[in-house]
């Protein structure tokens, strides 16, 4: 079976492959894009890393991760923001270097509340001032900046925004080119309000990526290792990417899973699983195919 | 030190008391009011129940639980109508039962997905028509339902109303003596509407029940246990307790914690614990004092 010719690998998948064998691994496996981590970037080098990505023949759906903005005072945060221009230069970079269709998107990540600290407000405003302070360069770089709404129960720990309506209202002052949101499902399937707003960052043009996986219960120990692959789990994903297709989105859409099932397979074999079970979710046929293909 | 007037320990607290323990340790700790759960009620019989209840000189805040109306089919939903029947009629007689100021409040948790069910909206509209379903017996019975809207990480196994929102637009066409929401600072403190939704729920006097506990990082494995004591955790319960008193909620506050630690300690100690932890919150000077004091 051919794989989907708009899914995309996220490298998270095969949380412990080397760039150059989860670009080989979802070559092999047929899928025609990877969405790409920093770490293993990093392990490289970004020249290295884009050589190799070129030679992939793969395009690139996203970098994870940028973000992690809300720690307190001035010098932890001109370091977020060098550590996120990096993230840009190398987002476009590897884009560039990508086959066409290739996106320039960088999730953010927004960071959580600093130890002991309960002022969700000000952790919240201090993400929204980091993104106004990276716009000018993301702008330059042909970079989106994709805020990725994180599940509430990470609210304290990792991620102060925590619903697509806060994540596009964070958004909405910026130009929707350049500032733009993720939709992953495991974060937002709960939400009562998310058909709504997956409508509205339709209107507004801020779907910068779609990722998909599913809830599993009991939620595991690990509550960073919850996410169950498509199918397994309680998210209505054909009714959530019927809502993205409806709302415009053409892009890559991205498998994302941290499972230890996953990490503990071969690698071509998790590719594989995952090939098939996206399959079986069904893109919505309302949307052209995308301009990656 | 005197216990805040105001303070209810949830009976959750010191899970494994019996009735009559729980509400010696209460009295005897100097708390003024209990919120009682069903099961311990169940094992003495309701009967001997309200006499211990009279007895122990205590106001009751509330009773948990009731709800859990999501599972599909007319046997199931027949069953659990009539299960909540039983429980309203138990709410009505406990209240009676305690001292005054007492509050007729039936803690609804809705109930989750019926396994493997990805139907999120259909178990969402059944919660809203059983309560719909209840709404006469509850007024005859002079008890209010209180929706709980649950943490996003229970949408799927235990609650599907999850936003203060929600739990206000589907007690909205109700009356509001009959119909109402706990807010309970676990569950609702990410919410970036959290605020606005509490003066909202201020305005349509919508505020049955109020709890405290705190979320604690790094999340506990088991997710029905994650609860902390108020000040261990991220949640500013000042600012909630405040929000909570602006919106003219004058009753009594349950500290309502799931904790293995609280459970293996002696129950006064815990009791005592708990009640030097609530006075350091600060309830809000802007309200009047309890009508229960």
């Amino acid at each position: 079976m051919t794989p989907h010719p708009r899914l995309s690998l996220n490298q998270a998948c095969i949380k412990y492959a080397t760039l150059d064998e989860a670009l080989a691994v979802t070559a092999e496996a047929g899928i025609g894009s990877i969405g790409l981590w920093r770490e293993p970037v990093a392990d490289v080098g970004l020249a290295k890393a884009a050589e190799l990505v070129t030679r992939s023949g793969l395009r690139v759906s996203s970098l994870c991760r940028g973000g992690f903005v809300t720690a307190e005072g001035q010098s932890a945060r001109t370091a977020a923001l060098a550590e996120n221009r990096r993230a840009i230069e190398e987002t476009a970079a590897l884009a560039a270097a990508g086959a066409e269709g290739s996106a320039a998107v960088l999730v953010l990540v927004a960071g959580g509340l600093p130890a002991t600290d309960t002022d969700l407000r000000g952790a919240r405003e201090r993400a929204q001032d980091a993104i106004g302070a990276l716009v000018d360069d993301a702008a330059a770089a042909g970079v989106t900046l994709a805020i990725e709404p994180m599940h509430p129960m990470y609210a304290a720990d990792r991620g102060v925004i925590s619903t697509l309506r806060q994540a596009l209202d964070i958004a909405a002052p910026f130009p929707a080119l350049t500032v733009g949101v993720v939709i992953d499902a495991f974060h937002v399937w709960w939400d009562p309000e998310v058909f709504d707003q997956i409508a509205r960052a339709g209107v507004e043009r801020r779907i910068a990526s779609y990722q998909v996986n599913d809830w599993i219960t009991p939620l595991p120990a690990d509550s960073l290792l919850a996410r169950g692959l498509m199918g397994d789990g309680h998210i209505d994903l054909r009714a959530l990417t019927d809502a993205v297709g409806v709302a415009g989105y053409i892009g890559d859409v991205e498998v994302e899973i941290f499972s230890h099932d996953l990490w503990n397979m071969p690698y071509a074999h998790a590719a594989a699983m995952i090939s098939r079970r996206f399959d079986a979710i069904g893109l919505p046929t309302t949307a052209h195919q995308s301009t990656s293909c």
